[in-house]
C-alpha cells in the first residue's frame, strides 16, 4: 500500500513551510520533485532547497522526474487536460515503483501553495489510485491569496462580506462576478482587469509573492492598471516567466 | 516606533505554524495573547502552547490581556462593532505601553488562522495607528478553508471554476450566491445550509479542524445535513463551544 501525502509548501518563501509539512517530508520514504522545463526551473529549485534544509539525517530519498508536457494543440481543451493528467499519474507511478518496488511505503509530493487551490495534484492522485493501491492525505500550505493579502497588509474580505475567487479567463469572459464586491483573480495570463470599466474599482496586485523577485502595486484601477501592465511586462521579460495574482474591490 | 506583526498561526494544530511565524515570534520584544473568556479558553491555550514551544531562550515577553467584550445589546450592529474595535485598540495600546514604555519595539500578535480572513486584527491595527506610531506587517497562516479541504482531501475549486466564500448569515438571507457552484460558508452559528433546497447539493463539513476534537461529515446535503446538525449539537454541548465551516457544491 502507498501512502501518498500532498504537502503544501507555500508560494516561494521557504519560511511558508509549516512544521506539519516538515514532519510529513521527514516521515516519507520518497519525495517526488517534478521538473517542468526551463522556465519554471525556479520552482524545482525551491523544492530542492526545502528538501535540503529539512531532510538532513533522514533516510528519505529525493526523486526528480520529468513532468509530461500538455498537448496544447488538442482542439478539445478538457480532453487535452484529462489525457495530460493520465500521463502525469503514469509518471508518478513509474517514479514510485522504480524506488519502492514492493509498491508499499510513504511518498510525499511537494505542492506549490496549497493542494486545494487551482492545483491538479488531488485529481492526479485519484487517477493514480486506479493504477496502484494508494491512500491520499493532504497537508495544507500558504496560498498565493494569503501571500497577496500579507504583502499588502490588507484583509481579504470586508466585514461580514463575501469574496469570489476566480480566474483571468472567467473575468475576461463574464466580467465582474455577481454577488461579491471583492474578487481575487488567479491564473491570469493577460491582465484581464483591462476588460473592466475601471470606475470605482481598487486593485492590489502582486507577482512572485514571497520570493526574492516579489513586486507589488496597488491603487485605483484606472491609475494602477496601466502601471501593473508595465511592471508585469518588464518583470516577465527579465525573469522569463511570471506568476501573479490580484484582488479588486468595488464600491 | 512600534513594529506590529500580525502572525497567522493556523486553526488549532500546532503543526500549522510556519517557519516564518516562528522567526517573527522570536524576533519580537513582546507577544500579546488576548483572553476571550471561559468558552474560548482553548484558543488562548493554543497560543500559550505555541509560545512555550518556540520562545525558549528568547528575551521575548509574553503578555496576556483581557479582550473587551462586545456590547451585544447595541441596536446598531455596525456601531457596536466599531466601538468594540476602538476598545480593543485601547487594550492593545495599554498592554504595549505598559511593557514598552518608550513606545518603541517589536510587538507580535498571534492571530487564529490567517489575519486576512474574517478577522478584525488588521482593522484594529489601523485604529491603533491613530493612537501610537506603528507600522503593521502580516505573516500568513493556514486558514480554516484549507484545514477543511485538507481534512476531506478535496480541492476547493472545480477545474478553472470560481469559488465564493461567504457567511452563514448571508447564505440564510440571500440563498445560494450567484456566479459560483462552489460555496464555502464560515461564521455560521446556525446551520444555514438548512435554508437551501438540498437537491443536487453536496456538503463537506468540519468542526474543530486541526484540533484534537476535529470532527467531519460529508455527503449529499439531503442525507448529511441532518447528521451534521446532530453532530454539531452533541459536540457543542460536550465542549461548550464550537467552530465549524463547510463547503458545498451544486450540479
Ligand atoms: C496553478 S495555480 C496554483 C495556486 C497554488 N496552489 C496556491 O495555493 O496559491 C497558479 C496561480 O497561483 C498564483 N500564484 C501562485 N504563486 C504565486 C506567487 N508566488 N505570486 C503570485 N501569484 C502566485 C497565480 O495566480 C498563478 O497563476
Ligand atoms: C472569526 S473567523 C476567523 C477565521 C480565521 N482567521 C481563518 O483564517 O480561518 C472564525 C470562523 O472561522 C472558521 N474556523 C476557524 N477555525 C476553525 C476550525 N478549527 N475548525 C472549523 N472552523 C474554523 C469558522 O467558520 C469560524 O466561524
Amino acid at each position: 500500500m502507498i501512502e501518498l501525502t500532498l504537502i503544501g509548501i507555500g508560494t516561494g518563501n521557504p519560511g511558508h513551510v509549516t512544521l506539519q509539512a516538515i514532519q510529513a517530508m521527514r516521515a516519507a520514504d520518497l519525495v517526488l520533485i517534478p521538473l517542468k522545463g526551463a522556465d519554471k526551473a525556479d520552482l524545482a529549485g525551491l523544492r530542492r532547497h526545502i528538501c535540503r534544509s529539512h531532510l538532513q539525517g533522514c533516510a528519505t530519498r529525493i526523486v526528480e522526474f520529468d513532468l509530461p508536457v500538455r498537448d496544447a494543440d488538442d482542439p478539445d481543451y478538457r480532453r487535452g487536460v484529462n489525457l495530460w493528467h493520465d500521463r502525469i499519474a503514469e509518471a508518478w507511478q513509474t517514479a514510485i515503483t522504480a524506488h519502492l518496488p514492493e509498491a508499499s511505503g510513504r511518498v510525499a509530493l511537494l505542492v506549490w501553495g496549497d493542494p486545494s487551490l487551482y492545483d491538479s495534484s488531488l485529481r492526479i492522485a485519484e487517477r493514480l489510485a486506479t493504477r496502484l493501491a494508494v491512500t491520499t492525505r493532504v497537508i495544507p500550505g500558504i496560498t498565493a491569496i494569503q501571500a497577496l493579502c500579507a504583502a499588502h497588509a490588507i484583509p481579504l474580505n470586508l466585514v461580514a462580506e463575501p469574496v469570489q475567487i476566480t480566474t483571468g479567463r472567467r473575468l475576461a469572459d463574464h466580467g465582474w462576478p455577481e454577488g461579491a464586491d471583492t474578487v481575487v483573480v488567479m491564473l491570469d495570463g493577460g491582465c484581464a482587469f483591462q476588460t473592466l470599466p475601471p470606475e470605482g474599482i481598487r486593485i492590489w496586485w502582486g507577482a512572485f509573492l514571497g520570493m526574492a523577485e516579489e513586486i507589488t502595486c496597488a491603487g485605483p484601477l484606472a491609475d494602477a492598471g496601466p502601471r501593473i501592465i508595465g511592471m508585469r511586462q518588464t518583470a516577465r521579460a527579465r525573469h522569463g516567466w511570471i506568476m501573479d495574482i490580484y484582488l479588486m474591490r468595488r464600491g
